[in-house]
């Protein structure tokens, strides 16, 4: 494996998928298939969660279910072993909540001609206001 | 190589040794030991760099000379070739600028005992407020 020229592509396209489907309440749960059964890691606000089943039993116990998202940065690399890091920064706003700027980091690894989540690391800025 | 169950406390020590030595102007260069000499990649507000000479270059012609950092969230993940990938949220202000928050991932890959930083993304939220 090596490093992949397209990475620009596939982090700007994943991040699109993504969230079209997360962000979908009826659709939401279809990002499991985005993660490993077992070698998939998210860490949601600070809270550890390995693999596929556990993380979409997350996403699910979310409480909200609208999202407003908009996406102002997408920052990718390739890594040596054929994947993307895929590094993004927004804004979100849940049902009648306030709105928020979050950042979240993926680790998109390659698998049978396609890409996994291998690590999803997700946090709200609430406390990280200049 | 397998999972490093060390990862929480090398994506701690690791943010807490890179940002003393950054966040100290007569001693920022020394970042660069921080990266390979090719294997390393930067993204800096979108822009990138591959190599310790040439992201040591981008980071010394910053025109700032102080920063004033709080680190707000460190999530550290271990990578299954026994890294760790560590996302830093925090708010810093430099020279007499007006504070910004920032997020930051790191991908700290396993070298000799030690590690070095493979992938660098950095953003302020400048444009990410909510």
């Amino acid at each position: 494996m090596s490093l992949n020229p397209q990475y620009e592509n596939i982090g700007k396209a994943f991040v699109q998928q993504y969230y079209a489907i997360f962000d979908d309440p009826p659709n939401r749960a279809n990002v499991i298939n985005f993660y490993d059964a077992t070698n998939s890691f998210m860490t949601f606000e600070g809270q550890q969660i390995q693999g596929a089943t556990k993380i979409i039993e997350k996403i699910q116990a979310l409480s909200f279910q609208n999202i407003a998202r908009v996406i102002t940065a997408v920052d990718s690399q390739p890594t040596f072993d054929g994947g993307v890091i895929v590094n993004v920064l927004g804004r979100l706003k849940c049902d009648e909540d306030p709105p928020h700027s979050f950042a979240q980091v993926f680790l998109l690894k390659p698998n049978a001609g396609s890409f996994f989540v291998a690590h999803d690391i997700f946090r709200l800025n609430i406390h990280n206001a200049a």
